[in-house]
């Protein structure tokens, strides 16, 4: 057993602890000396109790036990707080996969939001790659600083304000994606800013926005464009009575990926 | 524009290249002096051509032109020389994502097979982090080591003879991935190597084995127990008729989820 | 215009009407001259002001107008009173579809439970032929009864008490539909009562369910035992931002579906 | 037992029979005294064969037995002759329960094509009622004639030629069924035919079809626009090792219903 590895997992002023009361309920908090949390049954905890405790250890709370976790991405996106839409991890981890985003990567992220695809892109581009997330809205751009902030995830992105069709700063990125409404009116500009064999990828809801962003890639010299959407259904795994739930979520966006291949045949 | 990107994305020799004709037809090749590529149009493709050429590059071909591409983890994945069953992209994104993995990250797969998801694995890992692969089969990590090697990603993957119910060399890995037809044989082995806090993913095809999976993670004491299936629905996005694809896959695997909680409350 | 056709749509004492405000709400009455309907907003609806409107006609309420519609089978039984499980008109269309129900079918249910099958059966078999449903509980076939009794199809159909086990009254049915718990351990008195060549159709819930029902039609003599599941997605079809909903139902009931052949090679 | 019911399984002269394997393959024939069957394996089956027999026997053929059933009205969709598109039979089920379409109703149908469709609602509407179809090409309508005369339902439609915008020659139809491309240019004509308080169904395969076909039907007056997609998944019920079919057909249409209010609040 690696001592490195066991130091790790415990936890520090300042971390990001995941505590589940065993239900479905869960909050994201920071191991902070001075606040208190309130639950939803029970004494509010104090938060400097998780100091010095590991990951995965249980605490005491009023009502029986809850469960110190250390947050996924995953946690951080759903955890994230937000004045603007949703990211689903489904979409998120097809995003991430299709584009081949990978420690080391530099991303455009055109739609920063409330940051929580922000968060799964800054995640996987880490430690050596770096995304630079675009908004037009300073509001949207400070509560993602934030929601990166606690995921210790900050050294990893750049932020920058912008409006539509000005020129991205950076040049020859890995990839692009963008969550804006309409992703039809900067197809080119991600085109200059994109290496060759570049993957961009564009998130929307309706399918009147993706035929006209894969009219505008096209349009633009992409190829190799693909849409899809995802789905994501619940299986209760119960002895004797294995059924899927009952309730699950019909859609969130629709995905468009396109490729920027070289102008010319050589 | 900084020159060493631009140079990065030049093929050198031994370096893999995915061709793309425009149809639904690639081919994922070395960059190699010595070889030619039968394509299934038109002539022979000397694949010394390829070398000094950049990715996203065109090549003329006998018919036509072809696209010179840096193959993703989800072509290496789809590419794969293989064996045994396939993995698809949906599940390996979808796992990476629920358990957290990351750049640096220690993680055990039980199952190598032909090594489709030791490359989405270990893609992710790197370059910091191992993935620590175990199979029964020697011939089944031969494949493996080989589709392993074309990606590149040797370094970062350890490969294993193990039978049944034998103990891991590592201890707290950050996470575990089962593709074992008997997953319930391992949930103690599993447990035991895991870290506190740290999740499990089994993949399976049937109701019966993921409840049987679902059991046995709860009786060694893991939480947090989920299920699920994953669908991907093409779209065909164009100029005033859009429609979803009319073939799509019904079913890959079932995903199991668990996490190893601390023992004892403290 | 045939002077017949039209009389038809007049609302006579007694006739059901689904009452619908615009929005999501609506309600299904019966045109009585001495009752009062409450609604979600303004002030109660005096039904005998339904008596000689037609269907398809407004009516004036306190904050707008109401569309005054004759109930469809899928109203009636999306309406249908009840205590047990609910059945939804996908899997009920199904079903009628694939036993080949139609106008005179003799046709028996196991499981009457609040009658919202009953109701699709016997509308389908009417008016020449005849639903016989049988439960163990006489408190669910009252609310059935009364349900059939609102969709006037109450000459339809047989209600019949029955324990699990015992023979049915009838022979050489067309069709069997389950809608039990334990379907298997009625696959043998299914097949006394079920014509060569008639099929039975099984609802259950559970994967364990329809597994167990599938070996037990398989064991008693069954072939042709194919199982399924039907998922509706919504659409909103709305000018330029079209779109599938957000919530939809994942999951109701598997249905399983067998075919009785001559028990010998002629 | 009922000796009537059991004489109306045995098959005539005329009448049509499926022919089972026990695999995959089926035929659809007519029990005929002059005719052979050339089948997938063996030798060829002499039709004569067939009359005198019961639906739900099994016959002797070259290498193991075959089944002989009476085709259900999902048979005859499945295996009308055509040269148009197909309708799959869990679309045509939702149509029929969500037009409220039952024995005696009298529907009109835009475009006959093959016929498919019109088998699924003549059967519903026999023997009382009435389904007048609508195509603007004669071999269509010969091609739907024989597809109807085989499933013996020919006495319940009636086959008209008409081009786009023709009135048609009925009134006060329960229901209106429109399968052609273009359905906004008939929103108007429906509207004309359709009794107060009836309902129409729209099929089309993609997006901008349906948001158009809405749009029409909103602007002609209609209300409770509703549109959704079907799915139907094979689901494998095996001791021990059940699962979903790995193929699945992931699109077909969608469907869209409307319905005809009163023009005016009375």
């Amino acid at each position: 057993m690696e001592s490195s590895v066991v130091l790790k997992n415990v936890i520090q002023e300042g971390d990001p602890v995941l505590i589940w009361f065993g239900d479905e309920v869960t909050y994201l908090v920071e191991a902070n000396p001075a606040q208190k949390l309130g639950i939803h049954r029970g004494r509010p905890i104090e938060l400097k109790h998780l100091i010095g405790k590991s990951y995965g250890e249980w605490i005491e709370v009023a009502n029986g036990k809850a469960l110190l976790l250390e947050p996924t991405v995953e946690d951080f996106v759903m955890k994230a707080r937000r004045e603007s839409g949703i990211i689903y991890p489904k979409d998120a981890a097809m995003i991430l996969m299709k584009l081949g985003i990978r420690s080391g990567s530099r991303v455009i992220e055109i739609g920063t939001g409330s940051g929580a695809l922000t968060l799964a892109l800054t995640s996987q581009v880490a430690p050596s790659g770096k995304v630079y997330t675009y908004d037009r809205r300073e509001d949207f751009q400070k509560i993602a600083e934030s929601n990166l902030k606690r995921a210790k995830l900050l050294p990893y992105v750049e932020f920058h304000l912008r409006q539509e069709h000005e020129p991205f700063l950076e040049q020859e990125v890995d990839a692009v994606v963008s969550d804006v409404p309409e992703p039809w009116h900067e197809a080119e500009t991600i085109r200059t800013s994109l290496k060759t064999g570049g993957r961009v990828a564009s998130l929307n809801p309706t399918y009147n926005q993706i035929e006209k962003a894969a009219e505008a890639f096209e349009r633009a010299g992409f190829v190799q464009i693909e849409a899809m959407e995802i789905f994501v259904r619940g299986i209760l795994a119960r002895s004797g009575k294995t059924r899927p739930e009952q309730r699950m979520v019909g859609h969130t966006e629709f995905l468009l990926f396109a490729l920027k291949p070289a102008s010319q045949v050589v």
